[in-house]
């Protein structure tokens, strides 16, 4: 007996077919005795038609009509899959965020939660009917619809479960759970038991497309137990929480970025507060910088290499020639082939023979390693975008072979 | 300047060159300084559409989930005309039904409007907002979803009208306004520039479906001025109004109606109290009953004829066989071949000379009169289903030809 909140996205309920099958794994929780409560996206391709149909009206819509528009999606996923519930005898109820008081911010298309009422839900929970809610949407201050933003399913999962003090939230995926390397890619990945919210937050930056990010920051914010699980095979999945059982494996995972470039600027003045106004003339353009690597002075001059994702390059080395005066480099260049390798666990700087096992594994296989960094959870290193699969293989080998 | 509420049905917006037909209408009538409050059905065959998709899911969805899938219709519909009002640069918003407090009874399917807050709209109009309201739909005292029934978004338009002290209703239709007889059947059919509430409901219920009745009476009883017209031509269409200007003509037209049958029940007992207990059987069934003739008794027995749906007619008969013995009567026929023909008009009754002129032109072509059924703005007559085309030729020639 526990209060479950159960999220499915998109492709899990397609068509009637997976909405049956989805609507199995809700019935079979229910009659477990649980207290269940649902989160849908809009089904399939619904809200990617609905957008390119709203261009069709307007090329370019507000936000606020765009959102209105989009929401009738998940409205639609909830009262079908109510409607599949009654036919197997489960008494269910599908509501609206406005029916549940599902409050965000006014930014359309992108809002953030502000709160969310349990009033209802509980109601309808004490009269034994299984709830389903409509993910990716809320209400503003003036009463109109808001949108999360993509994978904002996730997210209102996780929100609703943090308000009605919920045992577990399960996010129903594609994969059955989160692999300590890319399973399709990575020979003798295997499936986690358990992960901590800062290194799933880890993984999903670097591209094991699992769980939204907003969704995890909001788990580990309001200790909200979360579960990985796929929606096609009855089997546990990853547990995601604050604090992992000691018998836990310390790394987690390996994973690569290759999302990213590195910018160099070379023979720059040694002066104080030289790399504060490069980073100043980057944040004016809201560029994010992630690794930040500055050689040791010499000749009164000095090298300066960071990277930013792949769609800011353009816009990081136009900024930084036009300050080509004030920073008083002598070359600038650029590297969209490289890949970011990082392995991920708790507890990872407090064991520095992981770093060693790291390169060591890379050493081995001959790959150069242009940059690295270290965070309480991470190693990243980064590497040509060619050597970027061979390097997550050596390394998991090395972790995890046996 | 004047406040004007607007309705456009479904086929009027089922595709993006309609919306932006419609939202011409719109652009101009609020370019001429006027509030403007829309109503908007679902596009085309949204609706039958996802009341196909319900039954794919659920062979028999409850009503109050099927009400939560479909009012998403028009919550799209209006999303979408706001975009292209916004392509035209005129300011607009969509409205549901919940953020305008729009109340019903609980009836799913076929809910009763109960009150419709000003509140909201006000606001919006006041900003000088052109404000689009989902029509069709409401929420009841539970905070959930309702329909109003087929042709519901009339009943809207009439109901936010009346709550908003509207000086005018606007009902857009495929038609340009009212006729005295269908234009598609009728020679020399003729527009009218006025009707009464009363004469419209006459027509209404004689198969002139150019409103929904439930509109005109609610329309009536707040006293809303309606006008009937045309979505593609800019054309003035007919005013539906309390009282109609005093040189306009007596008969407003001539309608028919096929959906009906006649009972016959042969050599009933003679005897007090026999016509209750035969209407109280079928009032029983929920049946109603329109024209009913008693003849006079003789020899200690008579004979009673009346209509019915012709939906009905089964339950019916059913339902006086099973009671023959207690009735006593002795022979019970049914005659679906049947029509109503009508002559609708304001004084009727008062003009002994109508009713004479309706059966001199059906004696003219030959025509029986098998029934008589006459009200304060009405004469009826039932007569065989192959003369009824020719009737109302007839009867229209007689009071609108040359």
């Amino acid at each position: 007996m526990a209060l479950i909140v159960q999220k499915f996205g998109g492709s899990s309920v397609a068509d009637v077919e997976k909405v049956r099958r989805v609507a199995g794994i809700i019935a079979d929780t229910y009659k477990e005795g649980n207290d269940v409560v649902v989160v849908l996206s809009a089904q399939g391709k619904t809200t990617d038609g609905l957008i390119a149909k709203a261009y069709e009206y307007n090329p370019k819509p507000s936000k606020r009509e765009l959102d209105m528009l989009l929401t009738t999606g998940e409205q639609q996923s909830v009262a079908l899959c109510a409607m599949v519930l009654e036919t197997m005898g489960i008494p269910a109820i599908s509501l609206a965020s406005w029916q549940i008081d599902f409050k965000t911010n006014s930014t359309y298309g992108n809002a953030r939660i502000k709160s969310v009422g349990s009033e209802r839900i509980r109601r309808e929970l004490d009269a034994r009917r299984v709830v389903l809610v409509t993910g990716f949407q809320g209400i503003n201050k003036y009463d109109d619809y808001t949108t999360l933003g993509r994978g904002g399913s996730d997210t209102s999962a996780v929100a609703i479960a943090a308000a009605m003090h919920a045992d577990l939230c399960q996010i129903y995926t594609d994969v059955d759970g989160v692999y300590t390397a890319d399973p399709n890619k990575v020979k003798g990945a295997k499936k986690l038991e358990e992960i901590t919210f800062d290194e799933m937050l880890e993984l999903a930056s670097m591209g094991a497309k699992v769980l939204h990010n907003r969704s995890v920051e909001l788990a580990k914010r309001y200790n909200v137990d979360l579960e990985v699980l796929s929606s096609y095979e009855r089997l546990p999945g990853t547990k995601v929480r604050e604090v992992k059982k000691m018998e836990q494996a310390q790394v987690s995972g390996v994973a690569k970025d290759i999302n990213l470039a590195r910018i160099a600027l070379v023979g720059i003045k040694d002066e104080p507060g030289i790399a504060f106004k490069i980073f100043r003339i980057l944040a004016n353009e809201k560029i994010n910088v992630d690794i930040i690597i500055q050689s040791i002075g010499r000749d009164g001059a000095q090298d300066i290499s960071f990277t930013v994702s792949k769609n800011d390059v353009e816009t990081a080395a136009e900024a930084l020639r036009q300050y080509q005066n004030v920073l008083g480099y002598t070359s600038l260049s650029v590297d969209t082939h490289v890949a970011k390798v990082s392995v991920v666990g708790a507890g990872m700087l407090m064991t520095s023979g992981l770093a060693v096992m790291m390169f060591d594994a890379l050493a081995s296989k001959k790959i150069n390693i242009q940059m690295i960094s270290t965070s309480e959870i991470k190693i990243s290193v980064l590497v040509n975008e060619e050597d970027a699969d061979k390097a997550v293989q050596a390394i998991h080998d090395k972790f995890f072979g046996e």
